[in-house]
């Protein structure tokens, strides 16, 4: 059984493909468009992906608070339901690499081993302890970063999606900000096959909070090209809601398809923006001294859609060889290419960057 | 019964007095002693006045972790203990001005109306949301300051003392950089009549985590003079430990004794510096135009210790007469009087003022 999002359209399946992807990049790689970007004038956003998990425990309320105080202009939410129909904070619908569920429930396991969100109440949920994100192998459970947070240290929980929003919109009050949200639909189609509803939940809370029209800050992104259609075409305009979208994009045939058929045209019907990973924009074995840079966000901005793209990092081994660093990494992104945006672990890291390329920019002016 | 903390000698017991301050501070009053400070060469030191609670509810773990991000050189800990003797981070020893206590344990209180953090367990304490800090009349609550973060959001728990360490070392490991905890012993004359030792408890902590040294990144404060005297005399030689103590100072007799009787040459054998209120520094009703200073920094300095005074806000009435503004404020203590650090429920306000400081004399030289 697969749980990860699938089209329901024929060619449209998600199946990531290295060999795929370098055929697409390479095909793609157009001139360097230095300063291409079609909103270059217009303020760069940082999305605090996960929060500030570069420094604290990702999805926690703590990573939350901080990434808002460090300037972030969105919080990332990744949404995914409980088996009392709760919509809550956390990467993926397992809770296995980032609680001590095995500890405190070791029977409560599917059986490929994995501990699903799905079969947890709430309440049980909070029982739990949230560390820094670890794999296990052999019974040892490793950090994935092992320069962020110490692992299993401190007392950090999950929380509901509504917790979190009161979060950001009691820091927007208290710190006089207007800092938005970015909630993410969590593999719909397995919400599905569970009986769930995970789109209209998602969007019953959003229009609770003031979240309805284009202008409120706030991005609903997913990866599932179908989901983005039904919440569009259906679910939206039912519940008198117009909310900007944003489609991901991830190294894959759909990805291919979106492209080569001049689908960013159809895509832009439905979706404000594009959430690619860096690797389909720069290609990640690109020389330092000649970018190999992939016609996508030229394309993304000749349809009308804005360009937010996934992870930028400082930890080690995360920066391509490309770049001189991580404030290289960003200005490649930012500048360079012209994006409008980037999902970061690191958004004081960001924040701090664009900040001081204004500073430059308005004193040249 | 009293719950304050009350001293063991006859003379030195606290009574806050407004008369007695007028006379103390009108006859301390010398002349504007402009970078008299002992310290003017030293960095001046930002303590995070319960978390960063000018933008979330005190001391809650977020609150800490936002004060770390915004730049604290230290985060204060007020502690306080429970019925099963775990010592956690609370204003007070009472629950009823930021939890939810009545409602979720209605019987509990004591025959004066108040619930006592002793009276319950860590594990019901945990049950608990903390909220924004707010005073209750007729059954009708209202957050002490407005602007501050919405009354009742979100949600946010009361954590142990460990917790609080582990959250502040792991974001030092995250961060890169080197945050210093501040605790105060609350109440010690309470806990000592409910059966508990509660220094003792909070030095075996502070020693398990590794502050043990004058030159560990830890200030030990308490109110209460017996207790800090037995703390250096008796618990610290007992467990060799040698941490920096700090006197905390209110408009009492107390200060007067400590005053007048050259006492502060006393209090420098036992305690490394003086936290006293704003107001025994800058007599609150100062004219703009001529500030005026009492004897007590100069004093202390005098005597070899340092002074941080408490507590600076930037909330509407919270910003005396004298100053024009928050980094008025903030200059007049920190650059005119020269204070050696400051309690502030804003930490961001205070290390740009100190930054912006040190950047203008860099340039200077």
């Amino acid at each position: 059984m697969r749980y990860a999002p699938t089209m329901n359209t024929g060619p449209m399946r998600l199946k990531t493909s290295l060999a795929l992807l370098i055929v697409v990049l390479i095909s793609a790689c157009g001139a360097n468009p230095r300063n291409a970007g079609a909103a270059d004038n217009v303020q760069k956003i940082v999305i605090a992906h996960r929060g500030a998990s570069g420094y604290l425990p990702e999805h926690t309320l703590a990573a939350k608070a901080v990434a808002h105080a460090q300037g972030a202009d969105y919080i990332e939410q990744d949404l995914v339901m409980t088996r009392d129909d709760r919509v809550i904070v956390l990467h993926d619908h397992h809770l296995d690499q980032v609680t001590n569920v095995r500890d405190i429930f070791p029977d409560r396991h599917r059986e490929d081993g994995r501990f699903y969100v799905i079969d947890f109440t709430l309440e049980e949920i909070r029982s739990l302890s949230v560390f820094e994100r670890f794999e296990t192998v052999n019974e040892v459970s490793t950090p994935v970063f092992e320069d962020r947070f110490p692992f299993a240290k401190s007392h950090f929980e999950v929380h509901t999606f509504e917790e979190e929003i009161e979060l950001v919109q009691g820091m927007n009050k208290s710190m006089g900000r207007s800092v938005g949200i970015y909630p993410e639909i969590k593999s719909p189609a397995f919400h599905t096959h569970e009986g769930k509803d995970l789109s209209q939940a998602v969007l019953d809370i959003l229009k609770t909070y003031g979240y309805v029209e284009k202008s409120d800050r706030v991005y609903l992104q997913c990866f599932d090209w179908a989901e983005i259609r039904r919440i569009h075409n259906e679910l939206m305009p039912q519940m008198g809601m117009d909310l900007r979208l944003v489609q991901l994009l991830e190294l894959s045939e759909e990805f291919k398809q979106l492209r080569e058929d001049g689908a960013f045209v159809n895509l832009a019907k439905v979706a404000d923006g594009i959430g690619p990973s860096i690797h389909m924009i720069v290609e990640p074995d690109s020389p330092a001294t000649e970018l190999r840079i992939t016609k996508l966000v030229t394309l993304a901005h000749a349809a009308g859609m804005e360009v937010h793209p996934y992870t930028f990092r400082r930890d080690a081994g995360s920066i391509p060889d490309y770049a001189n660093g991580f404030e290289d990494l960003l200005d490649i992104f930012l500048y360079e290419v012209g994006v409008d945006g980037i999902f970061t672990d690191f958004p004081d890291l960001a924040a701090r960057y664009i900040e001081s390329r204004q500073g430059l920019e308005s004193q040249a002016q």
